[in-house]
């Protein structure tokens, strides 16, 4: 196991939905916001990384398990640790508590590091990860294949202003939430969800529009965000029915 | 002058857009979050103000100054009072100060109370503005009139489930973005807003589409949002060409 970070967290207004709920596109960037601030903490920051090593940190995949979503005003606890990596890919594991210790969510990150000049994948440098802890392991843990959706419902969007965030692409959160937009208004407020798993194909840059497609079956949702005729985003949600 | 009530607030990156610099649309949010810690903290909760009197807070305008934009990962003071009521209005101000104590913005937040059976205006009751220690003015401060636009640029968009606050309406913050997103990607690149006045009208209903209007003449640009054939909000915002 991974040395461990933690930071509380009070549930703001603008991450909360109609069902008072944390938005969990959010959150999940706001995660990504606390793992940083424990890289700048070891002397592994953004910026450290690229001066030193010419290095870039991509997320790959996310799976999330849900048991309950945090609310409004909440008070929770982010506890968070670069478990283990292999020679490319590097896993990161988010604990979320509430203030009782209970657990909420659990979220695994896959993340990857991207050689700036050539953009190319680069091997994971054993000295970047030491202060983190990490266990190196062989084994190359799986995300799972998606299959190309066939014949789903879609919805079509034009990238916004604000879509854009300083990298000069999409940001990752927006296409969650063009992922939720694409169900039924009724179905997401009479469901929550319960196990997320999510794959970043490719960016999305400004301008232009993007198709969120859906294939639905029950309590499963099957996902796609494409742009110029490519994949960017693939996911398969599952939902739970909420008590009347 | 009323009660000061300070916070500090490090921008985090999913408040920033694609030039690094706060997103004001939702900082302004996240203003209003810090003046609710303030009431909560003098005993005037939303919930107790709904408790005691029945009433909710709205707000209907603001007027904005920006003499430059916070960016990322910066930490501000944002210092807030509830400066002064009449019958039916109360203004309350938020400065937002760098780490050097230089002033970047000033907003000052129009806002009524709402009789919630009624829906009717509501007198504001003394007692209840007390411990803000706001000063009673007899004066109406007027917020500006607004023409409407004549054969402006007009965008549409579909009101996403994420654009619904738990209040069950698109949340306040949701116009100002449309109306920028209505104005050139180029132009918005190449300007920093320097003012901003902005009229809530009337709410955004789930499901359905709006339209965002604007009149561009050279560094002013005047708004609508529009919606079931009437006017939800107007905006005015004065730009400045950023320094090459």
């Amino acid at each position: 196991m991974g040395l461990q970070y933690k930071e509380n967290f009070t549930v703001p207004f603008a991450m909360t939905d109609v069902k008072q709920e944390i938005i969990l596109s959010q959150f999940i960037s706001y995660c990504l916001g606390v793992s940083g601030r424990q890289s700048e903490a070891i002397g592994r920051s953004d910026l450290d990384v690229f001066k030193q090593y010419g290095l870039v940190w991509v997320v790959t995949d996310y799976d999330m398990t849900i048991n309950r979503l945090p609310r409004y005003n909440d008070t929770i606890c982010i506890v968070t640790e670069a478990v283990s990596y292999n020679k490319f890919f590097c896993y990161r594991k988010f604990y979320i508590y509430d203030d009782k210790g209970e657990l909420l969510m659990d979220l695994l990150c896959y993340f990857v590091l991207i050689d700036f000049q050539t953009r190319q994948l680069s091997p994971v440098p054993d000295d970047l990860i030491a202060p983190y802890q990490s266990e190196k392991v062989k084994k190359m843990q799986r995300a799972p294949r998606y299959q190309t959706l066939e014949d789903p419902d879609s919805k079509d969007y034009r990238i916004r202003y604000f879509d854009i965030d300083m990298n000069g692409h999409v940001n990752n959160s927006k296409y969650l939430e063009w992922m939720y937009d694409a169900l039924d208004y009724t179905f997401l407020l009479e469901h929550r969800p319960s196990h997320l798993q999510l794959k970043y194909v490719k960016e999305v840059s400004p301008g232009g529009m993007i198709t969120s497609s859906v294939k639905q079956d029950g309590l499963r949702s099957q996902h796609e965000i494409w742009s110029d005729g490519q994949i960017h985003a693939q996911a398969i949600l599952t939902w739970e029915k909420r008590d009347a």
